[in-house]
């Protein structure tokens, strides 16, 4: 069997020197994995500059599980979150607050649009019970990458506290914690890093953080005691992904050896330039524009031919060792393909090929979408 | 460097072939991967003769965040919850009880003896307003095993609903949905089943859970979303730790050929006795009764030598490839020793002669504890 690569959102296709740093057990208060601990928190802090005034708290499960969980720590009684909301993962922000029973509000755009930071700041200034605002760096819901730091300006202007869901972003897209100012920046082990699934982690102000104690409605979930757990001895408080956590150490050298943030993202922007340039000389059209875009993962408009049925469209590119991705959207048809993951434009053309093969397959002469999807 | 077996509570030693089983990528919307998450579910739930009244239902992060949820989802507001403490695992239901801003209540007993099942009636015959019953099967803070049966009975009797947590007895202590009423059991990937950390799971009466919806206050932690995300098509609402998963489903079949929980129960009973008659051949005290002491882990009581000091004890079994376990007792002096995990007798006989052998490095004669230690 053929094991496919995946041009997903995540779970990703990983090198196998990452999945061979999962072959040896670890004692989870033991040295050597302490050891492991301090050196993956520090290396995620210092690839968005923020060992000076952050600290890195991991958490055991899904990119979701830190998001919610920095909501519910950061998150007083009184306090009120605005999400900027384009799309699916904004929204999931907005459902966990009301789990959680936190004040939230949104800003809405379309979920082809990037947020804009000047409404952004009118809302900040017409209500001053705002206190945090949230932001999806690049929203995989569409592929559309928003604008970080035009919006931590207005945030910071503001004297409010911005928390950052940087899960498809971070590793691959610059973000500097000297430049751009955020009291939390959240993502995972998976994603641009190239580890596998199982962990989060939340770069937190440390000021800030100190001053969250009490604050989370769950115990799993509170990353202010998960903080002193790490504070006290550098250990996790509850069993900890070992395996997962080893592959990320692994992971982190060799997104050092490709050059660090900046190797890794001219890798993606690379894959993504040849996936758009095949898919768009195949007559498929991308549903956000290029300058929106984030070398991610690329929605692509659903062909307007009638003989396109993605699900056989799928199940004959997995045949041929591709995985691709179901679209999330609300606006139109789509499916998206993604950039990130150990692969690289080889794998891009391969993919290409097996595309333009299965269109054959089909009898789909080309990939261009219906003039209605182009202009709704 | 040589790898160290694992004589914890877990994480724990696991086979090369569990390990070998992550050395692939999976794709956690692909109909690989939906096969092996149904496979996982049925396999947990047959393994507690289950599968008749109850579903699985699998959580990211540890046996901890499972417990949580279960908590979380099962409790409506004008619940309240007794938890029969015996242990820290016991306390941390009352602290993730408190954080969520649920009623609870405990009943507490030494952490050297069992639950005892009259006591648990009275109490529930004495307050009505008393809705659930959480019992820890076997408390790893002392490695007593608590009678299961019996309190099932009692609380079935008096009507209401019981949660066990089955971390560390799952897979190796039967456990019989047909003989033992509980509306949910709780385990991890980890512990007796030999896969490795990063995923818990809940066996919930599917009567029950079909009337919590609504009631998590977390979005991550709910799981009755999560089963409704597995009803609809088999998948994880949020990222899977697909590894995890993998190596899970791996080990259920290392488990089954080694003839199911009375096979895998049979190997830890033996771990047990001959660890626990060498530890005593050197004058080692265990801390609970042989008869309530589940072959899990076994606490000793430290050495009254004044030439034994734990850490150089631990440091210099570590160094000849055994790691052991800190006391985590409020009632006397100790240190721990598990008997789960990939090991069999050899193993065990290796760790004492090490234990020997360390002993007569630190000039110790004998592990014999100090009488007041005894007596406490």
């Amino acid at each position: 069997m053929t094991i496919p690569y995946l041009l997903t959102p995540g779970p990703l296709t990983t090198s196998m020197t990452v999945k061979e740093a999962m072959l040896r057990d670890w004692g989870s208060r033991d040295v050597a994995f302490i050891e492991l601990n301090r050196r993956v928190r520090s290396r995620l802090l210092a690839l968005a500059n923020a060992s000076e005034d952050h600290v890195c708290v991991p958490l055991q499960g899904s990119g979701t599980f830190a998001i919610e969980a920095t909501l519910s720590t950061m998150l007083a009684k009184g306090d009120k979150l605005l999400v900027l909301v384009n799309g699916a993962y904004g929204r999931r922000m907005v459902a966990m607050c009301h789990a959680m029973g936190r004040a939230v509000e949104t800003l809405e755009w379309r979920e082809d649009e990037p947020v804009d930071a000047p409404r952004v700041r009118e809302r900040l200034t017409d209500d001053p019970s705002i206190s945090h605002v949230a932001l999806v760096h690049c929203e995989t819901t569409s592929g559309v990458l928003n604008p970080l730091a035009d919006v931590a300006r207005v945030v910071a202007e503001r004297g409010r506290s911005l928390i950052v869901d940087a899960m498809s972003s971070f590793g691959a897209l610059p973000t500097d914690a000297r430049e751009v100012t955020f009291d939390a920046l959240v993502a995972s082990s998976n994603k641009c890093l190239e580890g596998v699934p199982g962990m989060g982690f939340a770069l937190l102000r440390r000021e800030m953080l100190a001053t969250c104690e009490g604050n989370a409605s769950s115990l799993s979930l509170d990353l202010y005691d998960q903080w002193q757990g790490f504070e006290r001895n550098d250990q996790w408080r509850f069993t900890p992904p070992t395996h997962v956590v080893a592959a990320l150490a692994r992971a982190l050298d060799e997104h050092e050896s490709e050059g660090g943030v900046a190797g890794r993202g001219a890798r993606y922007a690379r894959n993504h330039e040849v996936l758009v340039d095949g898919m768009e000389a195949m007559g498929f059209e991308c549903l956000v524009a290029r300058s929106n875009q984030a070398p991610i993962i690329v929605t692509f408009l659903t062909p307007a031919s009638t003989r396109f049925h993605f699900s056989e469209f799928y199940d004959a590119l997995a045949a041929k060792g591709f995985l691709i991705y179901p679209g999330k959207l609300t606006v139109a048809d789509s499916f998206r393909v993604g950039c990130i993951g150990r692969l690289g434009e080889n794998e891009i053309l391969a993919a290409l090929d097996a595309i333009r093969v299965t269109l054959d397959e089909m009898g789909v002469e080309d990939g261009a979408p219906s003039l209605q999807a182009l202009l709704s």
